[in-house]
């Protein structure tokens, strides 16, 4: 006893030795009635200072566990916990019978669970995550330094579900500045994306209602409006947008809830749709009072070319756009700041299932996040970004086209390209093969309303990787296109 | 123009000047082809540097506003942009027709936008958050900066639905401090309790399924309850905790789908459920294999007496409890870090759902609250605030006993008193009395499944209240319920 107790130098060792005593007397090693040995007894045994051995000793009283007597020493006052009727312990429950079909289907849809998993030595192509390497940590420092210097302890305290008011007003001088009104509109802040458009459908839509979005899209919307119980109308994409004409077409034949649009350097396939379609698109929408939610994702990511302004900013005074913004993307997504910009009826609805759900997002993320913003280190991180990933977007789209043998190397920018192969192939094949040669990318078809539409399709993800890097993996692909091919 | 610009010392010259001048160019005052003033001229106006204008006009450059021709200066090149079909601009929506009815009973469930407000110079006893003035921000910054140093930029990536691998292992000590065996168990980090409870509500149960709690209970336990249209049955509340044999009477009688229980300073009554009642309690439930959700709230508040075990350690080996625990009550309700503690099944789906939701709780705050919490700063700031918030409770019990005529006072510890008055009387009056007077608290009747049941209780948070304004306040109510009762 005692001696099988090895110290953490990073905790202090007191509260060590208060919860190895409790185990044991949890575990009925030390039984109610026991006395503890002395402290100093102890202290030689652990090689600590007796004060040590006294401080976790009051602890442990104050915890309830002993009483101390002055001059006798510590005895254990807890009883050993009895489980009730103890023939009945072990009493087991069938928690896989007892799930709804909701959380069978988030296991279903869950990709982190499903798909091929990187190992050590691998070369990923897999994730869109921002390259780590680019964040500058002095800069984080710093504003979490100065937002607690003005804030003090009420950053750490309860907040409003609304968010942060210096990071509210930020975002609407942000939005003002892509050329978006406030009027009449307002903003909340949410964990992200994820939780952004989760809050949309959840006040917007009941299950079977039919919503209208991009084929392919992100495959976690996807996974949000199955889960949600949509009914998913996928539109296809040219090279400048979706098909109008389609969209026309399914507008007219029938009653639609909701549209889910990327408008900029869509996820997978990397197209910036023409402010031309972005009208077009709005009119049709509007014409049958269809809202849509316009997912900001990567809109700062913009490389080159003029400016285009987001869809909301199109829409005007008109009241039916939502749009949901990110800064856990490509700037910091340990963080999970997220807002959507909405008729300021809208956000006051959603605001209260907020509340419901998680109370608010955390107030010192939102301090931090806005003190970066704010003192200009976003734009500076951003310069730097943009050059950064334009270099390696520009190198992936030439090696791809050299390496991989395919119908269309798509995408005019983003963290990724998307390769489309002669239709014949199957993409989850050449990922099968280029997984033995530890090469791992996204397959396409998790990103389309029918997976089957897409099974010649996948994705690289580019953000996190050398132009070497880049050279070996696409090689490894291509050879595993050119196998599959000649069977 | 140019001459309304205020400038904001906090945030680079540069950028103000840019979005300023993009404001313009959106407005259409500054139209497609203008050539922008010169750079020495816009400084002598602005009175800055003429280096601010040059890098304000090259992030215009960057983002596509303006073209700069060496020698010439810089031309706007974005276009106003046009709203689609001028005739149809101003498309109105009718939101609030829009609205799901889960959207709508948030909503009606708010207490924030049902309840009075408190307004500056009012005394206020609504809340029972913790009180600021006991954190210690220097050991919160000093985690911050040990965290950073440890872990670098990989703490504001993408990180893992289930948790920071760190927070999980010292949670799973911390659980096994208290007497909980791991084994087969396995942890989930979440967004508070709030969102604990929602994840097992949408794991377990289905519109119409009966739910059992006590009776009153944590109100937005309730609204969440309520929100996932679950059928409430209460149980009524003895001193010890619920009555037993009321609850089998209910378990025989029909299916019942989960148990919601506070066994340690139950909220809103202050109860400690007994030992024994723990394991009667937890026989019942074990009896109808129903699972039970233990609420930790407040358990570290423990202020006197013995040990109490959460009942997920009278369990043993059973695989039934679900246990719900939050840094985000006594510690840093800012921070939003809770997590639920079950069978490793049940957590296998409960983190796909999470990872649906909002990907993962912030990594950073995670981090953070890891470091405090390991390098014992946690026990540390419990010992202060328990002998704070004891003196402050068991001022409270004295004050309200002296000061509230009333049937009862109740409450063994925690951040609240509870007051239960005559039959006859209404809190509800007492409360628009107090009011009058500037003295707000909780209306009682929010706790109960049937409000009506509790239109003669109240709660008073004492959190953030010296004894000079318990005073002062419970007077003012005193003097309020004697004036209603006096008719």
């Amino acid at each position: 006893m005692f001696n099988d107790l090895k110290l953490d130098a990073h905790r202090p060792a007191y509260l060590q030795i208060r919860d190895y005593l409790k185990e044991l007397i949890f575990s009925g090693v030390l039984q109610s009635g026991v006395r503890l040995p002395a402290t100093r007894e102890l202290a030689a045994i652990l090689n600590v200072s007796r004060n040590t051995v006294t401080q976790a000793y009051q602890y442990l009283e104050d915890d309830g566990f002993v009483q101390i007597i002055q001059g006798q020493g510590a005895f254990v006052t807890m009883q050993t916990p009895q489980s009730p009727q103890s023939e009945k312990t072990g009493v087991l429950y069938d928690w896989e019978a007892m799930m709804t079909d909701y959380a069978r289907t988030a296991v279903d849809l869950d990709i982190e669970k499903k798909e091929l998993k990187w190992e050590k030595g691998y070369l990923s192509f897999k994730s869109i995550a921002p390259d780590p390497q680019l964040f500058e940590m002095d800069d984080v420092k710093r504003s979490f330094l100065n937002r607690v210097a003005v804030e003090g302890e009420k950053l750490l305290n309860y907040g409003y579900a609304q968010g942060y008011r210096y990071l509210l007003d930020y975002l609407k001088q942000y939005m003002k500045a892509k050329g978006v009104s406030p009027d009449g509109k307002d903003i909340l802040v949410t964990n992200g994306f994820t939780e952004g458009f989760n809050l949309v459908l959840s006040a917007l839509t009941r299950p079977g209602d039919r919503i209208i979005c991009e084929n392919p899209t992100h495959n976690t919307a996807l996974k949000i409006m199955r889960l949600a119980g949509l009914e998913i109308i996928g539109i296809p994409l040219q090279d400048d947008g979706m098909d109008v004409e389609e969209l026309r077409r399914v507008l007219a034949a029938q009653r639609v809830k909701l549209g889910y649009l990327i408008p900029s350097y869509h996820n997978p396939t990397g197209i910036v749709m023409s402010p031309e379609k972005r009208k077009a698109v709005l009119e049709q929408f509007q014409e049958y009072r269809v809202p849509v939610v316009e997912d900001g994702f990567n809109e700062e990511l913009r490389y080159s070319g003029a400016h285009v302004a987001p869809m909301m900013a199109l829409a005007d005074n008109a009241n039916g756009m939502i749009y949901l913004g990110s800064f856990s993307k490509i700037l910091f997504p340990g963080l999970r700041v997220g807002w959507i910009m909405a008729d300021a009826r809208l956000i006051s609805y959603l605001e209260s299932i907020k509340r419901s759900l998680n109370i608010h997002t955390s107030f010192l993320d939102q301090a931090i996040l806005y003190e970066y913003l704010h003192t200009g280190q976003f734009e500076k991180y951003l310069k730097k970004a943009r050059k950064v990933y334009r270099e390696r977007h520009q190198r992936a789209v030439e090696l791809a086209r050299q390496l991989i043998p395919c119908r269309k190397v798509w995408g005019e920018g983003g963290l990724h390209i998307f390769i489309e192969l002669e239709p014949s192939l199957d993409a989850r094949q050449v990922l099968a093969e280029a997984y033995r040669n530890q090469v791992l990318f996204m397959p396409g078809d998790i990103f389309f309303v029918n997976p089957s539409d897409g099974k010649h399709t996948f994705r690289l993800g580019i953000s996190r990787v050398t132009p070497d890097i880049m050279e070996k993996g696409f090689a490894v692909i291509g050879e595993a296109v050119r196998r599959i091919q000649s069977g």
